[in-house]
């Protein structure tokens, strides 16, 4: 099953900025959240890792295109999908939403690219295979091409 | 009916800082999400206010008391409670506690006064008597009694 | 000679919310980044500590009120008095100006009150005295009155 | 002369998460301080703008890959360099570094691609050239290319 994962939440009075829109930075904590809500779908969490040594995935690249702003208020839809798996890393695409009523226009689209990364016993972080019991369950799915702009 | 309002949320990563724990900046944060989403309860919005003029509510004092402190994934309910009207202020008590299982011990409180104000004809804010379809569904709720401590 | 410690900084875009101003949350960040300035002062750091054990200094209560907005690019003078001195806690005063040419009104107000801890051998964090080295840098200033209002 | 500027700042406590480092969504809040400091330093503000009607400069592409973590008290410094000058748009180089004694190694870079807005008699933003004053003082610079990995 391709690996995809949605979450809603609504546009917070502290992520504003005195434009009147989402301060473009609060799309990157936006993307954690789809993130890591992904990962606890697959009875995984970046902090309570019962993986020995516990693993997590500090993140290599990251960005973000922003078509439409969001504002206080809008309720948004999230959605995550995994579009590259290598051994020790993954890429997820995020494809931001507005939600207004049954429409759903694409706002924002970014991109994550996160390292699996042990802490080694000189304590230093070295990247790992990704655990099998996580692969197992990401399986890649299609890349979603740029959408049309009216 | 008393004026009280409750959501839940879960703690994002990003809240957290390098002790561990939510960073304590983030509590004022947590408590106007609930303030919003109360006012949203009210049929009334700071941002989308179909006042004329319209009104909002700054802050003239925010304050919080920590008893134990919040970490990545709690799940925590955010519980608001209107403990003082004046003709243009309002005193919002905030409880944090945190869901486990089917307890909810209290790990933070805080408090928000409001003053109700509009844009005057010179541009400059100034105070006004909150608007009465707001202030009649405002009824004051008893202060709670700080926790006791284990 | 009184503890007192002040910081310049410059307001952020990110920081204002679409009211066009400081969100109240940032006065909070305001607030530890003269705190952690004044510790550095001391030859003291929060996390690069050299006690045995480490010690460190949450929270237990902050608190802020507000007079007058900050914007965006305003010069903000931020100046920490420490305004209690316990065997295992701290109150300090923050006094929030805006630099106007030669004026400096005052914008705000807050306190934080911390308390000593380091983490004992099952783990927890426990409360302890201020270790010597840094108590004996302490000398509490009076509390300043509240400005006058014009 | 090429368009460059430089900031320094110091990590502060609020910006790490609980990994224990400055959290990867703050990387484009500092690029956002010195594009505006570098924006001041040609006599422009995206706020106090002279401009009639006034331009903005919101991105529509933010990106960053990052080399190494940075922790709280880190001296950074910040090096924005314009690489590319549109019309109506301007493409930011930004690099990290950490400054450690007289050695500043490169710990991230960053991309902002920003576009010229202003209000139009509809209330809509549109894009518009880059006045004059502003285009003639942006020289493009050379795009630096990637830090050698030890």
């Amino acid at each position: 099953m391709p690996s995809e994962f949605t979450v809603r939440r609504r546009v917070e009075f502290s992520e504003t900025d005195m434009a009147g829109i989402v301060h473009y930075s609060n799309f990157f904590r936006y993307m954690e959240t789809v993130e890591h809500a992904f990962y606890r779908s697959l009875g995984f969490s970046v902090v309570h890792d019962r993986h020995d040594p516990p693993v997590g995935f500090p993140r290599v690249h990251a960005s973000c295109d922003y078509w439409k702003p969001l504002r206080f208020e809008d309720e948004i839809e999230i959605h995550l999908r995994v579009i590259e798996k290598k051994e020790k890393a993954l890429t997820h695409q995020i494809i931001f939403r507005k939600v207004s009523g049954d429409r759903f226009p694409e706002v924002a689209r970014g991109r994550l690219v996160v390292v699996c990364v042990t802490k080694g016993p000189d304590g230093r972080m070295a990247s790992v295979p990704i655990p099998a019991d996580i692969a197992d369950k990401l399986e890649v799915t299609t890349l979603l091409p740029p959408p049309e702009r009216g």
